[in-house]
């Protein structure tokens, strides 16, 4: 069954498979203990922090592993709230995901500037720079890669801006490592990701600390992880994340060429066999796996749920709010109507997908088309 | 190699082991996505909070499954601060894990009451139910069994006096659970467990939320667990948990006495073997499976280097405080010199733990004793 929802989440890759039981099986032990086999537990564990900052591309203070994504921003955004000047505003690119919308809204209510995007999503550079100019926000949050639309961000150049200016940067990068290289996130600050979007377990996830973040404690517990994360280390889950990265990284980063012509012969291939569907941010640079479809007519959750039957799966959006009739965040703040936002589907192939099973999905796409047509005597609207 | 440091953490049960690959080759979807086999990583998942529940003993509103104890701690004491009535204060058993003393301090400062407790550890529950009758206090923070020393807390009957108060009540039940029957923490209010603890995998914890908790997030993010913990969630994790308690629960607790014996005959051993040794807590009513021994000359760290080197993996106490300088503030609390509680060793048996294992590290303990008495010329003190 081809599955196109990578960007909810990845199967496990049997490197990852094989590192987490390798890790389970023979060093089990507290990486705090004083015997020599957590010794050794200890020596893992920091050979997996020091690899996965040295595929971040060095250069920061700290690589924290967590449980992922979700608590590293819940953490970040607590940590500024406490250590920032009272009154001092954080820039909150709008289409984010949930977890760093929520969290922002929660430790920064009113205190949030939102950054203007372009029609496609991408947050506007220029506008970047003129907030940093006026010294009114000392954060700034813009991710590396949308989830739901595939749209990439101008990362790299707001670090640097962020970095010149003295201002924190918060760089989600969930939906591109793994994707793309991660080198240059090293330099991104507060960096965030989760081991499940690329082939990884649930429940690993890693933070990278910026320097000058001596203080930041996402757990208060035992001294673990140099104070910045109480809680014993979860050595099988940050080796098996580090295992499938370094997989990504050193084997299929390199094939992102081919699998982007995949996707752009798949788009056209929708677009000529089902009349009136538009791809969501178009034209704008975009993640190979990920396309956000806006269909001409019918409800994305019956897409997805007659697409299931035929044998594809995907997505109505962000996987955290597929089940939840609330409409995608992301789609509003790109302009698009309640109504419109409603017939979006996310399709997010992974690196065992084929050319072939893009093509299949076009077809099946276009078979359901007409069906749904018929059925509800829809007009073509967009 | 004998492994006598379980409280430190205790090696993968092989049928967590199983339900973990069960769950990360056969549900690996994300349970929140519409198709039908994230519908059934979603029944997975809900199946096994439901039994999780189940074992312990139902009553109370929800279980979330998160990171681990830490995490849970952390997550109750920021709630608890932000709502409780400004000027609110909480009791806390000064014999508690890390990540509770730290997280109190942390979210309540100089608002804690110090529970006082006997020389053997345990809170007094007369002045529990006098603190209650104050008013004074709008939460209460006592652990199930301790740590360092086994020692078990009334915390039935401080659950029960807390629930008629109107009190909040916060268990920390992460030696208890695996070990003794959970049966009835699901009337105690708020408790939290760990994984790793029991024969499950690190990184997977849970925290039982009380009846009245519809506000407690954790995480902000997308609607997961009810919306009391954001983030895609660990199925594999969560399964390996309730497969590991299941087994403890259906097959080993039951076996509590004859191990307790063994515990006792191993006391009795090593003091007849080792002059001038105690066993920290000697009175109390403990856990089959810890002894804190007292010994009478030697830092403790040279004992677990040494023992290490014959074969026997200890501890000098809590896991989290191992590889620091700092001394133990479970003995502080119970009112041990700083120069005592350097000689403390803990020892923690598990469910493969033979009699002949016990046996050998008394052994091993006599043969130590009589080396370094020689080689430092130490006088016998306690």
């Amino acid at each position: 069954m081809p599955y196109f929802d990578h960007n909810a989440t990845t199967p496990l890759a049997p490197i990852a498979r094989e590192a987490w039981l390798q890790a389970a099986d023979e060093s089990w032990q507290n990486p705090a203990s004083l015997y020599r086999d957590a010794a050794r537990a200890k020596i893992r564990l920091d050979a997996a922090r020091a690899r996965l900052a040295e595929f971040l591309g060095g250069g920061e203070e700290f690589v924290v592993f967590n449980s992922g994504a979700t608590e590293g921003t819940n953490a970040v955004l607590a940590h500024w709230s406490r250590g920032f000047p009272a009154g001092a505003q954080v820039a909150v690119n709008p289409t984010e995901h949930p977890c760093v919308l929520e969290s922002a809204k929660y430790y920064f209510g009113e205190r949030i500037f939102w950054l203007p995007v372009s029609r496609e999503g991408v947050v506007e550079l220029a506008a970047v720079k003129l907030l940093l100019e006026s010294k009114v926000v000392a954060g700034v949050i813009v991710m590396a890669a949308n989830n739901e639309t595939g749209v990439l961000q101008p990362w790299p150049e707001i670090a640097r801006c962020c970095a010149a200016a003295g201002v924190e940067y918060l760089c989600d990068a969930s939906q591109w490592m793994g994707k793309l290289p991660a080198a240059g996130l090293g330099a991104a600050g507060w960096v965030i990701g989760s081991a499940h979007k690329f082939g990884g377990p649930k429940g690993a996830g890693f933070l990278q600390l910026p320097r000058g973040a001596e203080s930041f404690c996402a757990q208060r517990g035992g001294a673990q992880q140099s104070g910045h994360r109480g809680g014993t280390e979860d050595l099988a889950g940050a080796s098996a994340l580090v295992a499938a990265l370094a997989e990504a990284e050193q084997k299929k980063v390199f094939q992102e060429d081919e699998r982007l012509r995949w996707r752009v012969d798949f788009e056209q291939a929708v677009k000529r066999a089902v009349p009136g569907v538009a791809v969501v941010a178009a034209g704008a640079e975009r993640l190979w796996n990920t396309v956000s479809l806006l269909m001409p007519h019918t409800e994305n959750t019956r897409w997805v749920t007659r697409l299931d039957k035929v044998g594809f799966q995907v997505s109505t959006g962000s996987a955290c709010a597929a089940g939840k009739a609330v409409p995608s965040q992301v789609l509003a703040a790109m302009g698009y109507s309640r109504e419109a936002a409603g017939r979006v589907i996310r399709v997010s192939a992974g690196w065992a997908t084929t050319m072939a099973d893009w093509n299949a999905l076009a077809v099946a796409l276009a078979g359901l088309e007409s069906e749904f047509r018929v059925d509800s005597g829809n007009v073509l609207k967009i």
